[in-house]
């Protein structure tokens, strides 16, 4: 159902990066679940970008919430979010309406909108709406939180450099979440920032990994086929723009591992099933175990650079080249881990709720 | 919807391992479509265990098609695909009724089905479902070529061996769809299975890495928020037991690219745009661009093996030890690819009709 | 979806009058059901023709079930009931291949599958395919019952003879569902009987209403916009073949009323709210409220007669006429009265279960 | 997906009586289609209550379209419309807050959403809700037209009182689109009028029965099981509020019926396949036979009454009685006829464009 996704717990995106507003309606929350306005502004603030790593564009996402919330707390029926387009320069577009950016969807929209997309700032395919999916995911975050479930996503790798490993989960994630540049070692991360910073001082810009831990999810959620935790989750994943993979667990490096070490050992501590290594990300035969699940994204870079490139135009079908004006940030993925976030939640709202009832995430 | 998958065409599974029969209901193809019962029993061998790298569980996989198809042609309506279970020795499975294996989904359906899932050589979590899965896609599959779209997964990487890179693609599809140990480079081959026999005398296993490439699908297809192409694929990816990871064009490894580099440079060949690069594995914004489209999937090496393993009895909650007994591969990643394929025709089914019209397919 | 309906029960049919099975995928129902063979062959039992005032094919349905069930209980997993077509006797109808039976689906039939539908004893148009749709309601009205729902319907007119009120209902349901020709009055059945033979001798057929009530479900159940009670019964029920109209509660009696006399007033008894009146049918603005759901269905005469009608032939696009041959029935209203049950108890599992969880149904 | 209905065109519905905003979202809708902002405003304008039947709340519905929408054309993407609530006093309603008002929405509200929801003049219930449906529909009757569909709805019966019957169907439909009061006997409708302002006078509220006629459908639209025409019709008209019945051609009439009389004659028009009746209004297993699409609905009388009745407070649990104050419509069922067309017109695109692709409705 294209710009709608989930089933019990479903949202839906609209808007374009230079129309009126952009938002989200989520639907099948919970009545009761609390609106906190300080927790979705932070997670609007965090995806916004920010500093000398980050386009100037500067908006304050003053989103409301229009339907389906009083009193602050949702009365169960579909949460609409509207966040106004502002400090909108369309002129600084103007010139790339027919002249595809590579590896951007200006080319795909064509084939598929025939000429009546919106291209102004990426239109529908802006990084933009993302700020809708994190408001809407932010209230689902919210909410699991208040049942003992917490999402955390750092910056695993940018530009080369890599962040260390999550240890005490529990901690990290709080860790994380408090940052505004999410990684576990703020040395790593000035490195990282400064790789950013020259790659955008060479017109260029660079991507890397990002990785989420969730603890606290029930074990036996989950489908063994086609609705798998992986299944859904993924599928949500690669809504957000730049993502090219993702993995669960030791992901693509468990292809290399033998049985013997791949498979993660059972124990009992405290009268719960563990497993002593996670290298199934929480997630056996597409079903929560219980553990926390572990997972990455790759996030390509920004395809907006201030180098000159080969592109056509799709218009006159002649070959041409390319160069960005304007303001494009030298990288997103410590932008996206929010998106990312918000993302997990909202599955997890979703599958949560087709479990063990629509009354279970009040 | 659980264990139906697709909008427009749609798969649904059903069957445990020691049932009666797996079978797979396809609704929404087109009618006209032409049955190649060889074809399918091609594929249906080809996910087959085979030879001293395979379980010796040697069943013939007679499926029979039981609606849906007249006169070797599709009518329209659902077609019922029924493989009955042969060969079971259900004997084999009765000391872990209670026993986790490790890795596997014991656990996890009892955490969900709460002690009624038919634990029988994995019940509705076992891989053999996947060959309704295949015989699905195998008339998916077909129909694709009739349309000029073909669909091969060659053995990437199998126990850290890895396969020559895809170079000439309509030629290495051909090649790869043409043997029974998918690799472009034979030499690889043997010391792949060189690989899988010796962890096999040792007891344990092996996993790797399936590529896929799908060339001839046109541009256009695909939604830019949720139902993107990768969207789709990954969602269903993520069902094929032992997959722990996905990724499109460079994947992760455009995680450590600058955009000058990872950008796709955009031409004209013939009068159709082509981009001089591929990191973008034919996909911009979830819509297709008419570039190939490929991908990569983890498999897990194989959780049962014949070496003890710390686990736990969730009747009792107690720790204790399993040690595989009776018939199980080694390896699966070379009989995954075709459930790969065959689950990617089907997504693309559903795309395809979803864009164009269910007679499109015809 | 096509032939699936449901989002967390979600059932699946197949098959054609003269293939080799028909059938019904049931997916999403809890583990731990107790599987009642006798009442589901019961079911069954009712739904086949009988005596003078049915077909005289008798086929025994014997259904199998070949997933999803062991040791009579569900496993949670998708449940697969095949039924076989005995008796068929595909001679009868080769006539009526591109001769369009006028008020049958031949000609649409035509005009979706383009001639590659199976013509056959209406293929997957014919009243047949209903015997797989009883088998799986069955499992799920069974179900209910465990959990103090019960579902019956009347023969409320047939041939313009009318059964008396619902008036007790839980006796009444009883009292329905152990009958073959489900009426509340035997007297009003045998004059039922009596037109319906009288029909039948001028080689025409009847029609008639069908009325269900729905006892025990709890309040709060359904959704204001969309998945409305009405809406998902309505949408299932319209799958019967025959069915041309369904209203709840009064109906359309309640166009000619007041709202003064219309609305139901509310009261308390023992604790629970109810209403002195029923015109609502059970439901306010989609959602139960606790009261028995009523509904009723009109279900036109068979449209297979034995007295000649103009029709055509829809490859030769010339005029002709029609007299059909073979065995058909004068009357499918007390056959149908099982199919609607068990649809009805379908969509209750389904909506209780995204209600509730998927281990309400247990 | 409660909030959410269709499959390849779907509509989003949100909002609250006396919140900010009401609204829809329409996703799916092709690019390129021309957006007559003078045609919408007319069919809100249709909706609002007018005059002496109709409650004085006299909102002008400036509706506004945020997203999906740029020159007046579709882009593809979804079309977000936002109505603004003005004229609220929700001061009205303050009594009524846990004092259920018979036949609404109020106890079963509680029931789901446990004293969450927005009471303030039936909240999320509010028959308000559907200018947002009316809007969306508006932009999907326009496309349609274009494509030679034509959907009009008049008002079969109003407080007993008969209109004529469809006579020349492209006429009528155009006769009642064009009228406030859609009748096709202007005298009768005066009828109809003065038997509303007498209810009013005593306090009291009227139903009646909408007809709505559809042509220029093409053949082989719809599907034999589950989504037929009727059943995703039936579906989403249960979301209107009111409506407590539905029925196709001849409807409950057919059940009196013989086949001989029932069945439709087909013969050869101008090369085209037609009936000489159409007492299967247009649709035979489910799919579209090319003739007009013919059904009706039932609406109960508005449940807001000026006389005393007998409630309970829900809160309380005590019995109470109502007697409701402020403005409220004698009748709804002329202007319930505009959202009859509007929700045929979001079903038919959604079903157009699964049959024939997304670009069928440019």
């Amino acid at each position: 159902m294209k710009n709608t996704f989930g089933n019990s717990v479903a949202v839906t995106l609209f808007g374009e990066s230079h129309g009126e507003y952009i938002g989200a309606v989520i639907d099948g929350l919970a009545p009761g679940i609390e609106i906190d306005h300080e927790y979705i502004a932070n997670l609007l603030t965090l995806r916004r970008p920010n500093g000398d790593i980050s386009t100037p564009r500067q908006e304050k996402d003053e989103y409301k919430i229009v339907s389906g919330v009083i009193n602050n707390k949702t009365t169960g029926t579909p949460i609409t979010i509207l966040i106004p387009n502002e400090n909108v320069k369309s002129g600084d577009y103007s010139e790339m309406k027919t002249v595809a950016r590579p590896s951007h969807a200006d080319y795909t929209a064509e084939c598929k909108y025939h000429g009546y997309q919106d291209s102004r700032g990426g239109g529908h395919f802006s990084g933009r709406i993302t700020a809708a999916l994190v408001a809407a995911g932010a209230i689902c975050k919210y909410a699991l939180e208040q049942k003992g479930i917490y999402i955390g996503t750092h910056v695993k790798k940018c530009a080369g450099v890599s962040d260390r490993e999550f240890n005490n989960l529990s901690a990290d994630i709080n860790t994380v979440n408090a940052k505004t540049f999410a990684v576990l070692d703020d040395n790593i991360g000035e490195k990282m920032k400064e790789a950013i910073v020259k790659a955008s001082s060479e017109g260029d810009s660079v991507g890397g990994i990002l990785e989420t831990a969730i603890i606290g999810v029930p074990e036996g959620v989950g489908e063994p086929w086609f609705d798998s935790v992986e299944g859904m989750l993924s599928h949500i994943m690669f809504s957000i723009p730049a993502v090219k993979g993702i993995e669960f667990g030791a992901g693509f490096a468990i292809a290399d591992m033998q049985g013997s070490i791949a498979n993660d050992p059972m124990r009992i501590n405290d009268g719960k099933v563990i497993t002593t290594t996670n290298n199934n990300g929480g997630i056996n035969g597409g079903i929560t175990n219980g553990m926390p699940i572990i997972f990455r994204t790759a996030i390509k870079p920004t395809p907006t650079i201030f180098k000159p490139q080969s592109t056509i135009d799709f218009k006159t079908m002649t070959e041409t080249t390319i160069e960005a004006k304007g303001r494009h940030d030298p990288a997103i993925v410590h932008r996206a881990r929010v998106v990312q976030d918000s993302a997990s939640a909202i599955v997890l709202c979703d599958m949560l709720s087709m479990r063990f009832g629509t009354d279970w995430m009040k």
